[in-house]
């Protein structure tokens, strides 16, 4: 008992004690097609392989022309242009312009050799077959997207993790990257152990209950990008649990078994995942509230974590030790992704100095601004889970928070990192 | 010109016009294996089929009691109880309590018939073979989650159309409910149009543009859980266009098509979406910027949009009119989901009262507050797409906003709804 609390860690403790039993990065990379690649982690920078629009395109219907051949036109002392040619969108000019001389231009199309600006159809007025006054002058430059505006070839566009959203996959399109080199989702083997717990496909007998942190950690490894991989309920019997963690471990990048760490009577699993390899346990809880009898794994460069039973407290410990591996491959390399939202906390909440202290939220808009009512509850709830908008932290050495104080908010479906 | 004036509709306006014609829900159910529901929507509500945790459970590891033998217990004077059995997770006590009886229960364990509360183990102590004294009393309910404490039977858990995340689906795993009917995506066929256009797989000729739209609406239609159907690149011919837009309309739930809705010289779209069928168009604009230039269409209560060709402003049209259909299944039922982030605009941005503006902004934490930056540019630019954070909105009648004065933010990645 008392090793154990000596081993408590903070997060970042945690982290890196992992971090230094751990390879630089746990993933590897693929070739997949582009409309494929949504959702997913670029494995490598991508760099542009060409400009674009790729020529010098115009933002206007009107007129390319010189924007010397302007310079002090006005309504009065309009300026006199030969209109030599049309170009349509989607065809190159084949010929240039020449001083005074203008091509009808449609927005989007592609201005002539000679040509550096365009002048909006509503500033010129017809002079005649095959003529025009230009009314207002225009710069170089002028309603004109340049050839390398948008993209530059040989910039990096996106860098080497950045995860594709909808925005992106039509960037890179018109980059022509149809193929791109994209982050293997980590497999995450996933074990229940526990005596009261049933395969939920079961009838729960008096006093089992279903096993819920199977389901819970196979959905969240799928939208943080991994592979999950349910290894189903086992006894708390050391021999059978040891028998699965192996297989587990065998088969996956990285393991998590939920319900065997709490200081109670039968907690075989930290023996267990000592015995698989070197150096095993590497920390025997966090300071954190709730998830504190986290265990802390690592076997031969792998991962190997005991999560806490209770499906909160393993959800957090998973979220704070699991998903940085899965979203950057190690814990050096975090990037904390989206802002947290500011919401007003509806009621005073005390913590003990020395732990870090996490609440489930309910956000709601009051007074113009978003107040943040606390989920509480006896332990082991599930409601509070799927009532709460999102998740709030009281840090490692503050008190608590005091009602109407302003906290930090993290947003369930943003791609925050606690 | 002057009648499409006219008939510049607001986006409310937009959604009413379109849901005068719609039927009120275009999407159907089907049933799923629970572990293939994460981010899908429920077709109807759940209702829980039992009680959660589905009997009393000890929450301490400690000894089940009656809560009125330990009224008065004090550690001066302790009562007395008689240790009958040892109950572990999992099983159902085989025997009643008795008054003035103890059994040993861990945490998560079952209370047998008779005990209304459990008493920590700390606070009590070993009297002799077989028996306890409490130390301090407990209350009838107290360290027990009651039966149906967590979840009862006949509640309702989640409405209909809730859109599942991983801790929904460790919910539903202790409820049993292994099998959902949830929403069948909508399929959206997706058209562009433009004679400057080809597929991003070719290389584009002087003049030429990759076609962007099509592969960002594919992977935007991905994300808003529907299922998308590129009918490619056609060129800019009222014949090929009309027996492409054809296919589409008879293939899919809905369709939007790119490129020809801009007031240009070639634009067909709106006359074939008419000669589709009744009641066809149903706007020719929208007060918005970007994508004004925004067809709405209804085709014998299938929806059909020509969507503005640049990016920016597709993908803002697509996100107003073709996500609410996607996620709710009518504009009718919109719920706006993710509450936008609170920024602090950087530079003021002027807007004429009468339409709704959009700017794309990127956040940075700058003084306690989060800073929003407006990503301006010229029109076409995609790079503001790739850059932004989240976008905001400056309301119909509003002049602008004034550097300094907070926004509202919709971040990129949550589950708003413009």
């Amino acid at each position: 008992m008392k090793d154990e609390l000596l081993t408590v860690l903070t997060v970042a403790e945690a982290r890196e004690r992992l971090a230094a039993h751990l390879p630089s990065e746990l993933r590897r990379g693929e070739k997949l097609p582009l409309l494929q690649c949504l959702g997913r982690r670029l494995a490598a920078p991508v760099i542009a392989g060409e400009n674009v629009p790729g020529f010098d395109r115009s933002t206007v219907d009107g007129y390319a022309v010189r924007a010397q051949d302007t310079f002090g036109a006005s309504e009065g002392l309009p300026a006199f242009f030969t209109v030599t040619d049309e170009i349509p969108v989607g065809f190159a000019p084949d010929r240039e312009l020449m001083p005074g001389e203008a091509m009808q231009i449609a927005t989007g199309a592609m201005l002539p050799p000679g040509a550096d600006a365009a002048v909006m159809v509503e500033h010129t007025e017809e002079a005649g077959q095959g003529a025009i006054e230009v009314l207002k002058p225009v710069g170089p430059g002028e309603n004109v997207l340049r050839a390398d505006e948008d993209i530059k070839a040989g910039d990096e566009v996106f860098p080497a993790n950045h995860l594709l959203r909808s925005q992106d996959i039509g960037y890179l399109a018109a980059l022509g990257e149809l193929e791109l080199e994209v982050v293997v989702p980590l497999s995450v083997g996933i074990v229940s152990t526990g005596d009261e717990l049933v395969d939920p496909l079961k009838k729960p007998l008096p006093g089992q209950v279903r096993d819920i942190n199977s389901y819970a950690l196979f959905a969240r490894t799928v939208e943080l990008g991994g592979q999950p991989v349910i290894y189903g309920v086992v006894r708390d019997d050391p021999q059978l649990l040891r028998e699965k963690l192996q297989r587990a471990y065998e088969e996956c990048d990285l393991v998590v078994v939920s319900g065997g760490s709490s200081v109670g009577t039968r907690d075989h699993t930290a023996d267990i995942i000592a015995s698989l390899g070197q150096p095993g346990i590497v920390f025997h809880g966090m300071a954190i509230r709730p998830g504190k009898p986290t265990l802390g794994g690592v076997v031969e460069k792998k991962p190997v974590f005991g999560l806490p039973g209770h499906p909160a407290a393993a959800l957090l410990s998973f979220e704070l030790l699991v998903s940085p591996l899965l979203r950057f491959g190690s814990y050096q390399s975090i990037i904390h992704g989206a802002p947290p939202i500011k919401g007003i906390i509806s009621r005073s909440i005390g913590s003990a100095p020395g732990r870090e202290e996490y609440i489930f939220v309910k956000l709601q808009p009051r007074d113009g601004a978003i107040a943040a009512e606390p989920i509480l509850g006896k332990s082991g709830l599930l409601t509070p889970l799927v009532e709460a908008d999102g998740i709030m932290r009281i840090p490692l050495e503050s008190e608590g928070v005091a009602a109407g104080s302003e906290v930090d908010v993290y947003l369930f479906g943003t791609d925050y990192v606690l």
